[in-house]
């Protein structure tokens, strides 16, 4: 059986993904990382959303992106844009390098367990403006990887699947709906209150809302989905 | 004047790159992992080459590659091949996407600092036979550097430069004495003795002690120089 590693956030993105792979049987090992975000709830929501799925080998990685700096996500204090202040550029929630280091991170555990894929949960549909989540992105990513491994050297490529890419909001919550997911597992709020709880204003929450409300279905983490 | 972030691991390589690309009149920044590796001595090293560079902004980042496994280098207890049995395969000190995963880092702290040039001590003339070492990897890094990054998509893509890249290991030793730099305060063995002492015997001791004889320069730190 092909072994993969998903890089599983514990919001709804990467939950469809991983279950959308598992399809394909696949072996899955799930990275999560403890990056400095304020929304560490996710990392609970990551190891529901992975013991959910059956998956046994979970590697939780600490690294502290807020030591790179640049951005609201990862800056104790700075403000999360709230009710959709869109102004077309690349907001303050980009993290500088995220996806480019959580896929170098889990290329080279991909190496290191044999796996030959690696599974991506972007979106460049419904998505928040990240350069690190288009397609041309992805595809780089893919050709680096070619020349980076020992695996690629000797010519087998790692594949970087990313099986949402082209996919509205709505479409990827029919999908996980097909596959009976949870979705009250997973967390997708940039700015949770104390207690954890989405507050369902920030961006994250306002696409999850969004497309909840486009597939018809109702969301299981109830009002968190913007409806405030 | 230009800002770059120089990849400083402690060793001859990237004390040299970093005091080539100065030349040039740029602004660096020096990053540094503490990354599992047994020779931690090479991050005293660092410190010193970094203050002898005159590098003020020098950022320490941990990142536990040795939670991923695969490497002699981050595994203890693992064996250090010695005596340069050369197999014509990629070494067991090869640490799985560890070129990756460093320029991933340099490349989103650079993002942040608004550096406009990532340096890289990598050779592939005189090297360990890492498939990340090689021009081809470097080039396809800019690549993905280009789509990855918001400069990038803005048209002003991050240049990394290997200065290092096409130099023997004389060369890069003669260079680096013309440019004055002292070796003794770098560290190059994946295998000091207890006292943080190099005990001259593995690949990279090997590579160091040959490119000194090459350069018909005598290495300031002796006997480490492979003569054992």
């Amino acid at each position: 059986m092909a072994r993969a590693v998903v890089l599983l956030s514990g919001g709804l993105d990467s939950y469809t993904a991983a279950a959308a792979a598992r399809r394909e049987d696949v072996e899955l090992c799930a990275l999560t990382f403890q990056y400095g975000q304020r929304h560490a709830v996710e990392l609970d929501a990551a190891r529901r959303v992975a013991a959910a799925l059956g998956i046994s080998r979970h590697l939780v990685m600490d690294l502290d992106l807020s030591a790179i700096g640049g951005s609201a996500l990862t800056t104790a204090g700075a403000e999360i844009p709230k009710d959709g202040a869109d102004t077309g550029e690349i907001p303050v929630t980009y993290v500088p390098g995220r996806n480019t280091i959580f896929l170098a991170v889990a290329m080279g555990w991909a190496e290191s367990l044999d796996a030959s894929q690696i599974i991506i949960g972007v979106n460049a549909v419904d998505y928040s403006g990240y350069p690190d989540c288009r397609p041309e992105f992805i595809h780089a990513f893919e050709q680096l990887a070619r020349v980076a491994t020992r695996a690629g050297v000797e010519g087998h490529p790692m594949a970087i699947r990313a099986p949402l890419l082209h996919l509205s909001k709505a479409e990827i919550i029919r999908l996980g709906v097909e596959l009976g997911l949870d979705y009250g597992l997973s967390r997708s709020c940039y700015d949770p209150d104390a207690s954890g709880a989405p507050r369902g204003r920030c961006d994250s929450c306002r696409l999850r809302a969004a497309g909840f409300a486009a597939a018809g279905v109702v969301d299981p983490l109830g009002s968190s989905a913007g409806s405030r």
